[in-house]
């Protein structure tokens, strides 16, 4: 029997598989939503990813990721507002339900963060046509504070729906539970993001005490202090019903396990604390 | 010639230094604030704790720390309450322009931060006459999202000012640059801090890319990637003038240098960068 409401983004078992082995693995397991990242649709070709997505009727929650706007100068600028455009065309290949932004942080040796989020907010806007007429919904993420410097310079809620509430239509928010749990206006803001229909992906794992890499080790469900049952609940609540998206960068742990083991497991944890 | 607005949290010589060397080392360089810890006011004595306050005529920009109200049942609340309140005492003995809460994050095995955040806002209520019974301000400091899960759930300024707005006179924020520096809302809760006079201290130091330690990694000022002079200049403009605090918790570098390295970086670093 299938399994509703599960994706599997496809970074959780980056180490073990490439797309198609990733599919396979997952269909074995029932799972037929993924998100893969763009370099493994890149090294199967996205002809072949665009396939294998169509031959098995997947649905693919998100295309992982456009973003890294700020730059030191108008050329590095230009070059990521191109790059983004062609993600777009790639996401709009794969039928993805949206295509993700980590929109990036401070250029090097830049402390200008207020200028970063101008470059952020800008890049956005001239991409924003293109995804439009493509049809495919752009999602901000915002990632957690600790990524400021160096990776997004979104950092909740709030600043992305705001960025979102001027630019318009065809733009909205991925809410990554670790990202974003520990916010004081998380169930206020899923609600404004939700009111306005923004909300186009719900990914989920955990926080661990202690984390012991800031980037590469994330928990599976369960295993941390995320309520994620409740941060469900709240999505559901503002109006998102699409599936949870399991994103886990664990170098430690979950890359190094057999990727069957990664996906019974993810399966398992789905099915009871998600 | 004294070095006027620069003070030194004791943390960042405590591997060096104890609070009667810190002190000594300090007036070397002509530093004559300080902020001590806790149980290194206890390694002395309080009695000689205050007399070198006193007879150096040093200012004390805090006490570090009380907090940690959230426990798993009432009898570890009211510890921390009573632990608290002898914070307070010790805190008026040393003449200290403020007691320093780190609030404490989520009792072992819970996951429910809601109610965490309750517990924190009843704790800091139960002291609240003690203090201002004792004339201590009581000064919350929203630690960075990255500790809120075990050090404190209080993780953003406007948070933190949330908190006091419920409770009244007596009670404000401290503003650590480390914590708070990724906050889009930074400028405009700075400036709501300022205009209720809520704001009792700045502590400062760096934000390093990449940061290696979650908790022990902490950059000098001029090594990572916070704006401090911008920050200064919001504070400032919000109508505090108070010394800024240098606290560094860096065990893989500055706590291994010779104290004097230390403290020499931190005055040069200040007339330079912040």
């Amino acid at each position: 029997m299938e399994i509703d409401g599960l994706s599997i983004n496809l970074a959780t078992v980056r180490q073990q598989y490439n797309m198609k082995q990733a599919v396979d693995a997952c269909l074995t397991h029932k799972i037929s939503a993924i998100a893969p990242w763009r370099d493994q649709v890149h090294a199967i070709g996205l002809a072949e990813a665009a396939r294998i997505v169509t031959d098995n009727g997947l649905r693919v929650t998100g295309l992982c990721r456009g973003g890294m706007f700020p730059a030191a100068d108008a050329v590095g600028r230009a070059t990521a507002i191109d790059d983004n455009k062609k993600a777009i065309d790639e996401a709009a290949t794969l039928n993805a339900d949206c295509l993700v932004l980590v929109v990036g942080g401070l250029p090097t040796g830049s402390k200008d963060i207020p200028h970063a989020r101008e470059m952020v907010a800008d890049g956005i806007a001239a991409i924003l046509p293109h995804a439009r007429a493509s049809g495919v919904p752009i999602a901000i993420e915002p990632l957690h504070p600790m990524y400021a410097a160096d990776r997004a310079c979104v950092n909740t809620l709030e600043q992305a729906l705001d960025i979102c509430d001027l630019l318009g239509d065809g733009i909205g928010v991925a809410v990554d539970v670790y990202h974003v749990w520990w916010d004081p206006k998380l169930e206020q803001q899923i609600a404004r993001a939700g009111a306005s229909g923004r909300i186009l992906a719900h990914h989920i794992c955990d926080w661990l005490v202690p984390t012991t890499d800031m980037l590469l080790d994330r928990g599976m469900m369960g295993d941390g202090v995320i309520d994620l049952k409740r941060i469900r609940g709240m999505i559901e609540t503002a109006g998102y019903h699409g599936p949870q998206e399991v994103e886990i960068f664990s170098a430690a742990n979950w890359w190094k396990r057999p990727g069957e083991e990664v996906l019974s497991t993810c399966a398992q944890r789905f099915r009871t604390v998600c």
